[in-house]
């Protein structure tokens, strides 16, 4: 493949995400060359550690990646496999079946392409807000097909790894389904909450808290590339908005029906934001609780929280627990399991009452 | 009205709100007394700061603020214009016209009730998350209603301004129906995009990013809270819901139809979005661009955001202009009309190319 002990990348389009795999790559070890359409971006993008804007020696390159937007993936893929001889060449986009479907109609050698999805981003786009763990423990699909040679998935995989990133291997198809559900759909569901406050008298926005600014936020995204991913992915879309059209007529229902049809309904949204996996895809860790009971002299709560965090353990949760009958209460403090014997001898070694 | 120079408050229900509340007051100069029908809430509240668990003497007391549970606060009130006879008794719940009605039916002195609802709050709950800033900034809305008397109407402002809140004056009906649009619709479209993620297999949810989660954090609140918001304002939220279909139709329509009418949607997102007034009820400031060449010579972009940073000019937002003609770029630095001259000129005197 290459001369060169270094392996040897170029990463076309020095966006947010193109720039970001530049810099990881850099940092684990890879010779980057960066290119993109306006000179200026690949410039700053060289700034900021992400690699060098001089031309590669074609046959020196071993990986390629395309982190340009999706309208005109397929044909930097192409010009990439035709370019340089002995690359693998992935994309980032975040449809795959589309690109897949350009590429079979084309003359090129297609066991050298296999997609990738990289599951970041930000509000932020351009090279200047790019970082190299932006990937750090973010799941990272790959997308063979079923011409992909095995050297090629390697390849893909290594630069997964060397971004720190999690790798999950998909179908193109399975793909494409999946991120409709977790990520076109909330998108547009957005954007139908934002949109509707375009009827909304600007007295009644001064009412507007957080939770009506997290519903809306990422319906301020740059319409381009929506408008590019939504329709590269419509089929898959509009079969996840046809199912919400259902769960929204039977919610309209719950609502007329009355109170416990409506508990229902939160009920099932409850369970659904219970599905999502922790930041960083790892399950919900059990913490053990440490009870001691609320004192009674006024500035002892203030004490016990001093020696809570005296104790130098990072205490997850507190709560209070009511006794109805005794009428007294307790403080609940939930804890990693390692440190909760810790904190309990802490705190009776202070003169807390811990049970 | 009271005896006693030191206003005397009495704020019933010691969770986040009516905690918050009693720490504000607190620092306004107000002797505060803390009731809850657990009374290691209050003491909790009372331990951070909140007032006192000691009962008032009825006949000092000036306001109440009533911050229990929604279907608890007709109640409450009736019986706090009984307890306390010069007092003028405030609420603070999410929906108003449920509770006034209630008010009517019953042998009560309206005139020293007003309602009022403060926009702020948490995911959490309970006194131990309480801060004597949590309105600060924050609209509050006073619903006074047609026998509201004056003096009433003073001393539920005199909370607002104590607590720093921006005080808006708002007819019941108008206020549900504003909450309906800005509150309780975005929380039930969270809840439709978590209750859609019961069918995502598992495996699908490792692919969930912050979208995601934006869009559905609200969903994950206390379902027993909002079965009772929403059931209180039930004909408002059905409104919107309905408003909501026909833009679901609409939606899905421009997906079949095409890119075209798919950016007309995500357009009316955008304008949406942007509707939503600044952090804090502020219009966005108007920022001044300072244009530097980016530089040529690797490492000297580092050095021009050093020297950036030592000229303690906070930028705003930092964009590449790029020249697709000569084919250099320009960084754009936004900053504050007032701090733009000085900028310009640190900038120049250290040797770049400003314009």
């Amino acid at each position: 493949m290459t001369d060169s002990p270094q392996p040897v990348a170029v990463v076309i389009g020095a966006g947010l995400i193109g720039a970001s795999i530049g810099c990881a790559l850099v940092e684990a070890g890879y010779a980057v060359h960066l290119r993109d359409a306006k000179l200026s971006h690949a410039r700053v993008a060289a700034g900021l550690g992400a690699g060098t804007i001089e031309p590669a020696v074609s046959a020196h390159v071993g990986i390629v990646v395309v982190a340009v937007p999706p309208a005109a993936i397929a044909e930097v893929v192409v010009h990439s496999l035709q370019t340089y001889p002995y690359a693998t060449v992935t994309d980032v986009g975040s449809v795959k079946a589309e690109v897949l479907d350009a590429l079979w109609r084309r003359e090129v050698d297609l066991a050298r392409y296999v997609g990738s999805h990289p599951m970041a981003g930000s509000q932020h786009s351009g090279p200047l807000t790019a970082r190299k763990d932006l990937f750090s423990d973010r799941t990272w699909v790959i997308t063979p097909h079923r011409r992909s040679a095995d050297a090629s998935i390697e390849a893909v995989q290594a630069v997964v790894r060397a971004a720190r990133a999690r790798e999950v291997l998909m179908d193109v198809d399975e793909h494409d389904a999946a991120v409709a559900r977790v990520s076109h759909l909330p998108h547009l569901m957005s954007v139908l909450m934002a949109a509707h406050l375009n009827s909304v008298p600007s007295e009644e926005l001064l009412l507007a808290g957080q939770g009506l600014r997290d519903v809306t936020r990422i319906a301020g995204s740059d319409p381009s590339l929506w408008q590019q991913i939504l329709g590269a992915n419509a089929g898959a879309v509009l079969r996840e908005l046809k199912g919400v059209q259902e769960q929204l007529a039977a919610l309209i229902s719950a609502v007329e029906a009355g109170p416990a049809d409506l508990r229902d309904q939160l009920e099932l949204g409850i369970a659904g934001t219970r599905r999502i996996p922790g930041k960083h895809g790892t399950p919900q860790v059990a913490y053990r609780q440490i009870v001691v009971a609320i004192p009674d002299a006024p500035g002892a709560l203030a004490r016990l929280f001093a020696d809570v965090d005296e104790a130098g353990v990072n205490v997850e949760d507190i709560s209070i627990e009511h006794d109805p009958v005794r009428e007294i209460g307790y403080l609940e403090l939930s804890v990693a399991p390692t440190q909760a014997d810790a904190l309990a001898q802490t705190m009776v070694e202070r003169g807390w009452s811990v049970s």
